[in-house]
């Protein structure tokens, strides 16, 4: 199921809020559709979100009508702008457009239709290292995954949050893939149920035996022995190894931690934000209080009842036992060695 | 808002599965549907099963067709027994049975209508009992919560939870009787939602300011500095301390001990069980997968996903600051002191 097709004509964004009771696809004609289908998290995670505002870009500036290049450009700009504004913690979705833009504005002989041609390239691009990054920390990751591991994880890390095959799932498919016979446990991940809906989902697909709880067992779970390692993805990593990613990722951390558990996370260079020292620098995006009270139109809760919903939360480098990226595991010190790996020149860039 | 009623003729359960959204009492004429109620949890909460299953016997015992004293006695302690085997976990509900048939077998001059009127009347003191219990709970447990306290619990220990005040709640209250400006977070608690559904909603009719949070958002929430303390109602605590409790209640223990928040137990002595040396020991209630997969009928899963789905769990005393109790607080070394507490002569007894 891929969460992103782009079909040479349109872009077509799967709606992951209908999943798994109905697969419908969201055709993106204009670049608001894109900054809506990103907003209402019809596309969610952080490198699948780099990925559709990449193609949303370039769907917008093909519906630019300009008076010329610096019209063009502005306006440009203009859409970058709104799309990067759709959601604050991720940091792909900023590096997507930033690379997007930077390329156009560096083109030789710029035009309009060499512009066009530039970006719908560069989304591609985006979108095919995206699926190479996510097989590479597969193969990476899968080396830290004894076999028979029970593993733990929280909200959806897998091809749905990114171009293809994910980054937490992507390490426990490649596991998987080296006969390792493992089987994980799928946190349901209120309010959005991105573990049960997703995670679990993908899982089943896969036949790798996958058992569902609600986010208050992970730590009865782990007291019983029956968790091996934890790993799932991130939203942001900055200069210090601190992690944002979905809200309760910071307590299955601490709980890891209480039961001596070894705690990893996967995510692409693009998440690493080298520019923030710390994670207490992340804008964390609260959302509508309607997500924590009401399912599928339902009230769960009382009239009136007031509710904090941060969607996301940070844990702090001392508790992530290493970090799978493309280029290979990065242990403590994270300042050094993180720095060192996204400055590194790449093998397959060479 | 009575989870209990008796009017002298009839017994009435709250069915507590519909609420916030509707008020309905369930009419219980017979000792099924007594047994049923607390099956399916439309009464819950350890001191409260324990004064349902209470006047549950009476209704039952009412309704015996006897051949003579021996054939009622034998059908008695059938409902008992029938009753006693809905719920495994909390121990009020066997300790009130206990009770109820301890009266019955040492009256003097033993007759059906004199073994009816007892159980009546015993049904009727546990359940008062329950009540001025909570009270002094509140009065008791209230001296550990600073004046502007911020106070997380977990699942719903209030008066839907008891005969009525609460235990965690009757704390809450008592400190915001005794003017303390509190506040309150609640956890919803999944998969049933009785944070959401009915400790928001106890709150909000109380007027004490309340903050729905996901069970996943009470690590961030602590790493935030918003907590101050943590009080929880149990379901049974053994002789070295260890607590049963809904089950996240683990969870948020190792939370608040991992940032330093005082971790406290409110509940009656009938909670106690000093024949159980410690938590390992306590059978924990496996429920229908359903609960976790479903809401309100709707899926939120994939179809033949595998749930583990433990309705409670159990918390090492080391993790408890404090237990209070109708007789005062009880500190650590938990097994002397609880010995100590349960064997101390009450003041209201003498």
């Amino acid at each position: 199921m891929d969460s992103i097709i782009w079909d040479g004509q349109q872009l077509k964004l799967l709606d992951q809020t209908l999943l798994p009771q109905r697969i419908a696809y969201i055709a993106c004609d204009d670049y608001q559709t894109v900054a809506e289908a990103i907003r209402r998290l019809s596309v969610r995670g952080a490198p699948a979100i780099g990925a559709a505002a990449a193609y949303g870009l370039y769907v917008g500036a093909s519906k630019i009508k300009a008076t010329g290049l610096d019209d063009f450009q502005h306006k440009l700009a203009a859409i970058a702008g709104e799309l990067a504004d759709t959601r604050p913690t991720a940091v792909n979705l900023r590096w997507a457009l930033d690379r997007m833009m930077m390329r156009v504005s560096t083109l030789n002989q710029p035009d309009i239709p060499a512009m066009l041609q530039t970006l719908l390239d560069e989304a591609q691009a985006i979108f095919d290292e995206d699926v190479n990054s996510n097989r590479q920390m597969g193969a990476f990751g899968q080396q830290l995954v004894p076999p028979g591991a029970r593993i733990l994880t929280h909200c959806n890390a897998g091809a749905l949050a990114t171009a293809g095959y994910g980054t937490a799932l992507g390490v426990i498919r490649a596991a998987q893939a080296k006969g390792k016979q493992v089987s994980v446990y799928a946190d349901e991940t209120r309010p959005l149920l991105q573990g049960a809906r997703l995670t679990a989902w993908e899982m089943v697909q896969e036949n790798i035996p996958v058992t569902l709880i609600t986010d208050n067992m992970a730590g009865y779970l782990m007291a019983q022995g029956k968790v091996d390692l934890v790993i799932v993805g991130a939203d942001r990593i900055t200069a210090n190894g601190d992690v944002a990613n979905k809200i309760g990722t910071y307590g299955v951390a601490v709980l890891a931690a209480h039961h001596q558990v070894p705690f990893y996370v996967a995510a692409p260079l693009s998440t690493i934000d080298l520019k923030l020292p710390s994670g207490d620098q992340i804008p964390i995006e609260q959302r509508d209080y309607r997500e924590v009270t009401h399912l599928a139109g339902q009230p769960l809760a009382p009239e009136g009842v007031k509710v904090w919903n941060p969607a996301f939360d940070v844990t702090p480098h001392a508790l992530v036992k290493g970090i799978i990226t493309e280029r290979g595991i990065v242990f403590p010190p994270y300042q050094k060695n993180l720095a060192e790996i996204c400055g590194k020149e790449a093998k397959e860039e060479k």
